[in-house]
């Protein structure tokens, strides 16, 4: 079982990663938890290449660095972990390229994103997608409070209205796919959110379909 | 003026370039010479990647990196300088990709590479590419002859029907786009290669119509 984790960088989105492993390691789950871009030794370096800040990145080299990297990420990682039964945490998925690279950068204006996306990554499609909600304006509040260090990488150099189009890109995948996708409030406690997702992954898991949320 | 060099390594393709370069100097062209995969600081980092002998790279992955690397040089480097008014001269361009990742490595079954390879490169395509044509015994026989270094790097480890496919399917693209295509013989002196190139150059430039090649 795949299961990704969305939402704009500040969200909390890893925190519930953490969290959502230590329950499916509880419950006696075998768990494999990976980020992106990264969880290869080519997806790290090309991680690498996509945080540097010195390097100049076009918005369609950047999309295709990410690909590039999920594509290693599904058939190096991802499709043998699975095979072996794990359940997979994925931090952030092929909808961050949707959402960043398409709605963020304007690169999906006639649809081709969705086609490529299954492409590169063999047509895996994750079992459930939680997103983090959070308004831009608190993703912006939260990433101030961090301090300087963590807004000084490329990805993060954006303007205030890139964070607007990634939240309402979110939100719109969200609503025009509710099987696959779960919504968070990312302003409710950390403990919280968790307890909401543990509920529905074990009803999703097929257990304790009678115990109450 | 774009104006790409396609062939097999060992073909002697890069040396053309070198040649039509020095020809193009002297008869006045402001001239920019760039290899794929490379031109920009990015793309050089991606091609470090892609010749890497000791990263695992997947076939799908290896045509993203080359066609994140295209798509920096095409935006940061290619379009500037063609408005420039540069004849720009790429050894290798996205044909390159249709033949190795394409075909070599069998991922373009349905005939998406072609439409993808636009989009990379903005629609930009060369007015003119030439192809040094040799046949896949005598590539592996120069590449021999090279000796042990050059056969190291990750791109070079392909098994001799590889090459085969790779030899094909150059001859099919040539064959498919005769306005586009020059099909030049590799077995003929490098000098003799190059006059015919450089003729066909002059008749494209709509220069020296009269004059006999």
């Amino acid at each position: 079982m795949l299961i990704s984790f969305e939402g704009i960088d500040g969200s909390g989105k890893s925190t519930q990663v953490v969290l959502m492993r230590r329950r499916l390691e509880e419950a006696g789950y075998a768990v494999d938890m990976v980020r992106e871009p990264g969880g290869t030794a080519l997806s790290e370096r090309i991680r690498s290449l996509l945080l540097d800040p010195d390097l100049e990145v076009d918005s369609m080299a950047e999309l295709l660095l990410f690909s590039a990297a999920r594509a290693q990420l599904v058939r190096e990682h991802l499709m043998p972990s699975l095979a072996e039964g794990n359940v997979v945490l994925c931090d952030r998925f092929f909808d961050s390229t949707t959402v960043y690279q398409g709605a963020g950068r304007g690169l999906d204006p006639d649809g081709w994103l969705d086609a490529f996306n299954r492409r590169v990554t063999k047509g895996l499609v994750p079992t459930r997608t939680y997103l983090i909600d959070i308004d831009p304006e608190e993703a912006v509040r939260r990433r101030m409070a961090q301090g300087g260090v963590a807004g000084r990488d490329r990805m993060e150099q954006a303007e205030p209205a890139f964070y607007t189009r990634i939240v309402d890109a979110y939100r719109a995948l969200a609503y025009a796919e509710p099987v696959r996708w779960r919504v968070l409030d990312g302003l409710r406690p950390a403990e919280e959110i968790a307890r909401h997702i543990w509920a529905d992954f074990v009803r999703l898991a097929g257990h304790g379909r009678n115990t109450p949320e």
